[in-house]
């Protein structure tokens, strides 16, 4: 037998490092250990076996092959040994070994190592809040709670859900328990939107309202402070500042925390965003690699520090941990943030940083919000994605990009290329001129991704001037507490009829194609915003006005296409 | 009035730079001139509009927001003057002025520039075949033949048709025959494969396939001889080597050439590929832009010329023209080959260029064939994209993608991350780390394209040795004719039964998860072609039998998932 490698943690990236490895080095001698039964399942699938897409927990541990990942599995199939129900209590860096206590018989043993691998992933954050701790209160943080879960469910004991956090999770969590089995489910949020820090805000208000829509009621700005039991001990309401929501079960969906534990126990370096590794996945200690939910990752964007906790980078990284124990000197550059989530009938992306982030991490940042078309405006199945793409000014850096559009892959098709590009520091005109694929079932002769780099361009150049959705929002709001302004609306007359009628004064209107003549008609002493339905028409009158002098214009960026989807409350005819 | 401008042709290019152009210099004297009534359509659209997806001529003339692209349109919307039905007879490059003809008055104007656009588009190739010129033989150039093919259609005079040429037009239109107008349609195409030169045979034989179940004859590796005409001088008959066709109407689709011949008879640089133009989309005369089919390009990966006209590319270069004419020095660096096509309820894309080209470009490529999932295999709605990777083994860089799929985004999710990558150089291992988004329904958490990526990887360090899938049909249809060999069936024993039964001695086979234990049982003095359903059990069976000395194997990469799609005649069970 070759080297004795040691790997603690059976999830993801420990049965990745353990198989490439073991592919790499055929008489290696690896080890799988986990405190838990179930090993190398998709956590990421928990919701969707919640919901009932997936019928049976077994088929997040099968392969593609419908084998299941289990001890035997990896002994035979893959030649690599498990111990499952074995935690690890101790890294005995100087022995090289691991000592390790089964959570069954409390027999304690030292399982000595050339190399270690530590994949101990995240653990659920629990909020520090009374209640925390009560029967019905679920983490989604292994396959046995979501097994009790779905038997709740089954067994017709779950009308009502509360989960707590507007992550993605959380929201995968609610349409899990609202779509299917039709429970009255309510998501709260702390921060003022859902996905925090994942998406801006008028995209986290395009989702918001698509599952509202859906029936989940989402209450975004108030945090719960409070978890009450029923007579029998067992969670049944939520409480908030605001209010307060009988519920049959609780779900805990907060965030994650690295588990650092055991490294920094090991006299690892170890920060509050992960056990600390070189770009090949090397701890401070050459002989320990680290990698998945529990190590520190690098953002490609900022440079900065974070815990990035995917599946996905969890098996990147397993591989080059596999790599590096063979001598092949594989680097993980960093994570640029690739995110997809199904949101019902709807899908939500991102890649890279959002203007909020970009903002706060000191970029001249700027977003080009626009509302393209997936695919040919004349193929029957056409529609709209809105997507922004955040940029730096001075140096056209793409730092971002975020769409919204019906569920399938046509919002992937866009981040996907994305992330590519960011991955590589793309520029705004890298992004005008990436070779997106075309024909009419797929894609628009602009694609949708070049398009919102145009207007990234046009922005960038001085050549448009937006105002954010924000602030026209505030501006409608309450007119009279802003500057003087009037819209101006260039869409057709049909179009406009019901907004004139609904805001008067403030409402002007010239149809796109009659503004060249009838501009002298404008008020030139307020400032025009100027609406139509996409952004783009809206950006050839505001350089046609600049060239005729009436320079006291801003545009709504992404038109009426993406106020539409926020299903403002002022909107006077509901748009489908 | 600023700068005079004029632009020849009026479909994509044209009407795109003078837009762009007209934004950025609103005093500029902008003209566009067409020889035909209709402008600025759609071209690709055309097969939807005559299968009927796109159900009036009009929507492929309008913009997103339902104005029909006129000359009217261009005026008052664009600022821009069209000169329709105004055909360019010559440049004068001296005096600065484009001569032209009224063709309906025959009457001659001279139109003077300060600068000038070529986008002269492309012209369908005629074979210089016998009856070719006949009444019944359309090529699919503009909107009129388009109009009158629809309208045969819809008085159903077409009962048969037959389409000279099997790339992305006469596919495309062969599916618009057959599909909803349940025309019986033949393909002839004189290469030995469909999309010759896009994609390899293999993917050209899984769509051919495809297409062919959904009821098209194609006919490959035989050109068109003749076109005969019946009593009435219709053409009525397509003859090639093997058969003669039954017709009622011809489409020659047998690709374009660019319209050069203004360029050249003005004295400007032109080659066989087109006009041509430096970077910045200008001609040998720096007053004189071009852009569009009509332009020769360069390809991003060979560094070669070539012709590429596409909608899409001719957009992309008419912004960059618009920006040059305005003093901004943009650059269109050259084609990175994208595609992508819908073939009935399949898809099929690619970028970069083929193992075929790159062989024959000097390459020392190799190409990685897998059969990933789009999304987790859990998921309802999973599906196997073959996918295949072109790399060059020297420098590790990939050099181009092709995948296959059911009709839907998820190839074109990876076809165009592809593009970003190839565009910018990427490597096996960008490809293999690319932070593809993920969540179970849009995809794994080894996306497929990084999937893709890490077998190249393994085939470039030279750990896996695969059978060409073309090789192990010819081993398949003449055993005895090939070295001593036999097939290692890993699957499950149900799965291997029946072609046991069928192939008995040059069948063997041991499950997947027995290998370890049962190795020995293995004949040592064949070579074993070791076939799963993706490939990758394959990898991980060659590598373990490579660490115990028997290194006579090789691997059917993408396993029988790829050839199940290519329908292959011995297949002893028909699969779904």
């Amino acid at each position: 037998m070759g080297e004795k490698i040691v790997i603690i943690g059976s999830v993801a990236a420990g049965p990745k490092s353990a198989c490439h490895a073991k592919r790499l080095m055929p008489d290696a001698d690896i080890t799988l250990l986990d405190q838990d039964t179930l090993i190398s399942y998709g956590g990421c699938g928990i919701p969707y076996y919640v919901s009932g897409d997936v019928n049976d927990e077994d088929e997040l541990r099968k392969t593609s092959f419908h084998m299941t990942r289990d001890a035997s599995f990896f002994e035979h199939a893959k030649g690599v040994k498990v111990r499952t129900s074995t935690r690890a209590t101790a890294i005995d860096r100087q022995k090289k070994c691991v000592e390790v206590v089964n959570v069954d018989s409390g027999e304690k043993d030292s399982i000595p190592y050339d190399k270690l691998v530590i994949a101990t992933g995240s653990q659920p954050f629990v909020l520090p809040i009374p209640g925390a701790e009560l029967e019905g209160v679920f983490t989604i943080s292994d396959l046995h709670k979501a097994i009790a879960i779905k038997q709740s469910l089954a067994q017709g004991k779950i009308g009502k859900a509360v989960v707590i956090g507007g992550g993605a999770i959380g929201l995968e969590m609610a349409e899990a328990f609202a779509d299917l089995w039709g429970v009255e489910t309510s998501v709260v949020e702390f921060m003022p939107q859902i996905l925090p820090r994942i998406v801006d805000s008028p995209f986290a208000t395009m989702v918001q309202k698509h599952i509202e829509k859906a029936g989940v009621h989402i209450y975004t700005g108030e945090g719960a402070q409070a978890i009450e039991a029923d007579e029998n001990g067992r969670a049944c309401r939520v409480v908030t500042p605001n209010r307060s929501i009988d519920t049959d079960i609780v779900v805990m969906a907060a965030g994650v925390r690295p588990r650092t534990q055991l490294a920094q126990e090991a006299g690892l370096q170890v920060s509050p965003w992960g056990i600390v590794v070189n770009n090949r996945m090397q701890t401070s200690d050459p002989n320990i690699y680290a990698a998945g939910d529990c190590v520190e990752s690098t953002n490609l964007i900022t440079g900065k520090k974070m815990i990035a906790p995917m599946g996905s980078l969890a098996n990147r990284e397993g591989r080059v941990v596999g790599d590096n124990l063979a001598g092949i000197p594989t680097v993980f550059p960093g994570v640029v943030g690739s995110f997809i989530m199904k949101a019902f009938e709807c899908c939500i992306g991102t890649t890279g940083i959002s203007l909020e982030t970009a903002l706060a991490e000191g970029f001249d940042a700027d977003a080009s919000i626009s509302a393209p078309s997936d695919r040919a405006h004349f193929f029957p199945t056409e529609a709209k994605i809105p997507l922004q793409l955040v940029f730096d000014r001075p140096s056209r850096r793409v730092l971002g990009v975020q769409g919204f559009g019906p569920m399938g892959d046509a919002v992937l098709a866009r981040i996907n290329a994305a992330a590519a590009l960011i991955a590589k520091g793309g520029t705004i005109d890298d992004f005008s001129l990436l070779e997106m694929a075309y024909a009419p079932p797929f894609s628009t002769a602009i694609d949708a991704l070049n398009a919102a780099a145009n207007v990234a361009d046009n922005m960038c150049r001085n050549r448009q001037r937006n105002v954010s959705i924000q602030n026209f929002l505030a501006w409608i709001d309450k007119p009279s507490s802003q500057p003087d302004w009037t819209a101006f609306d260039i869409r057709h007359p049909n179009e406009v009829a019901p907004f004139a009628e609904k805001f008067g004064d403030i409402w002007q209107a010239i149809a796109y194609n009659e503004v060249r003549n009838r501009y002298s008609e404008l008020p030139t002493d307020k400032t025009l915003i100027i609406i139509c339905d996409a952004g783009s028409r809206s950006y050839e009158i505001q350089v046609f006005l600049d060239s005729v002098g009436m320079t006291n214009t801003l545009i709504l960026g992404g038109g009426f296409n993406c106020i539409a989807r926020m299903d403002v409350d002022w909107w006077p005819q509901k748009i489908v």
